[in-house]
């Protein structure tokens, strides 16, 4: 059975091109970069010049970029530090973060009695700038906002320039989960609207176990792991060499077609949104799909039913790989909390997210089993 | 130039079969391990898979082993956690341990106000353990003893059962960074002498950016990064499947061949070591190498003289890896912390450190250079 990869939101496959890159460092390449000798010092130039591209594609300076083991941690190093090292004692988040920010906010709030503020959310699950703006201006202490730049759920895409600005005014430090976003679309920190963001490698079909931290170089902060002297004592312990190459290779990579790939991506995303809305006419679309959205999701409650109950799993037996949610939650089965905090549609949700691997003929086969199963 | 590499207490190159393990899972084996459908089962099935390969390897139940992205992050883990959620205030080490215990202590005792003691080390290296026992035994408050397997400069090995005895009489909790022993010696954590251990894959001929915490099911602790439910609730971030495949793999190998390959390894050290003291009689050796001590690691002090100055230099120069101390710290230049709390020589300390691959060719190589530069 031919399977179709339709959950790229939870992870991508590597671009050969990738592995290509990454495999001399699974061999001879292999020295540790802390060493000073030949084989240390061809590891170090490779994790430097990773450094240096990746600056170069968000515009930022090699000085901010820091190579850790994946977005959850870069999303936990910048709160901690955020409240840690500069002082913030009131977050501003939404309910519809990702578990790496929502849980990590509650456990820093139990820890060290923090105000948390949760912004509202529209219907059609954008944050509510004006309350945001409240939320910030009204508070008596200095204010975290963590606001994601894409929902990895519905897709929604929120202004993280607008965002900037209001945390500028009043002061208050911006942190954003961009896993969602780099690679997908152009970003530019020089203007230092943003003191963190984040990335993962596997979200752009370069490797897992690999993530970014972007630092501006207006806050200084702390590590969240302390050690050796590595990535300019930020973040300790052996570098992971072939995930940094691979991960600024896919980088570079996701950079030089961004276009391309974005046309190509979204007409798929509009073509099988306009065959299930034929098709099945009471799906609902959830999220502002049509609007300002990530071209790489479509998020669709189908009717419940006896047959939707079941969905994902009869899906799955016919080789068609969706998901309900985040992956992240997937194991806890508790359902979306995103999809719970729209209160929108009481349909069963299902999540599409393509990568510039898919065609237009796995659509039509998903939309035939779809015929079949519903 | 042919290099000859004997610096793999830095870090060792990947064993051509620990890659075939994980290249499958580089390309068509991808899935989120999180996700329900068949991509993500056939990664869950792996991570689990080789959850068990490396409880059973060290004796411990797979609800007892958490994969990190390394050593240093492991140490973070379980320091942070006997601090944090185990109450000790009062942590009990040495000044030789590696820096991901060192500045992690030093860390921790500035952000909770604890005491910390350091054990007295004898002029051979060895841990006084009649002062451990003095210190634990006289503590008023919760004790977390944190004292590394080997040392992983001049290779001295701790008598890690009998530290356990003593942290079990005085309801200490004992966290042995065992990053230089995993892979190299059989480690048996059956007998619940120990709380918390940690491994890197890179040190065993496994890839780099994957770790190991041993937990004790005896303590309950709250994770160091939070987020998903990966690792039971215990590590979140999605999994580094090829990391952690190779990691099982490389202990599995390391384990089936232990006694073949200590035998050979040992008998290159002490090759190296007559032939050294042959050629160079002023030569001293550091820490107890001829007795309890790793047969990877031999480190040497030579003479200071205007040549041997630059030994470390001359010896790259000539295609030869070795190293003046831990790769964590050589980027840092400022010597050994080891060899200055030992106190012993005044001499220039140079670590050779072993491997499967090396042979006595390569030693009878490295011996005619040192006559040349020396």
């Amino acid at each position: 059975m031919n399977r179709i990869y339709l959950d790229n939101a939870a992870t991508t496959p590597l671009d050969p091109e990738v592995m290509e890159a990454m495999l001399p460092y699974l061999s001879t390449h292999f020295g540790n970069p802390s060493s000073i000798y030949s084989y240390g010092r061809e590891t170090r130039l490779a994790v430097e010049n990773a450094r240096k591209t990746v600056a170069r594609i968000v515009k930022a300076s090699p000085g901010e970029i820091f190579f850790t083991s994946g977005g959850t941690e870069s999303d936990n190093m910048a709160l901690v530090a955020a409240v840690e090292d500069l002082g913030c004692r009131h977050i501003v988040t939404s309910a519809i973060e990702h578990h790496a920010v929502f849980h990590t906010v509650e456990h820093l709030q139990k820890k060290h009695q923090l105000q948390v503020s949760y912004v509202a959310v529209t219907p059609n699950g954008h944050i509510d700038l004006a309350h945001l703006k409240t939320l910030v201006a009204g508070s008596s202490q200095r204010v975290l906002v963590s606001l994601m730049h894409a929902n990895n759920e519905i897709g929604n895409l929120l202004d993280i320039e607008e965002v900037g600005a209001i945390c500028k005014e009043y002061n208050a430090i911006f942190h954003s989960d961009t896993v969602q976003t780099l690679g997908h679309y152009p970003l530019d920190f020089s203007k230092k609207w943003i003191h963190f963001a984040t990335g993962a490698g596997h979200k752009f079909h370069g490797p897992k176990g690999i993530g970014l931290l972007y630092v501006s170089d207006e806050v200084s902060i702390h590590p969240l792991i302390h050690g050796g002297g590595q990535e300019r004592n930020m973040r300790a312990g052996t570098e992971n060499i072939y995930g940094i190459v691979g991960f600024a290779k896919a980088l570079e990579l996701a950079d030089a077609h961004l276009d391309k790939d974005k046309q190509y991506i979204l007409s798929l995303k509009h073509y099988l949104a306009e065959r299930l809305h034929q098709q099945i006419p009471e799906l609902s679309f959830n999220g502002d799909w049509n609007g300002e959205s990530l071209y790489t999701v479509l998020n669709v409650s189908f009717p419940r039913t006896e047959k939707t109950e079941m969905l994902l799993m009869a899906l799955d037996l016919q080789g068609i790989c969706v998901s309900g949610g985040s992956a992240c939650s997937s194991g806890a089965d508790m359902g979306s909390h995103v999809i719970r905090a729209l209160r929108s549609t009481p349909g069963v949700p299902i999540r599409f997210s393509f990568s510039k691997y898919n065609t237009r003929e796995q659509l039509d086969e998903v939309l035939r089993v779809l015929a079949q199963l519903i």
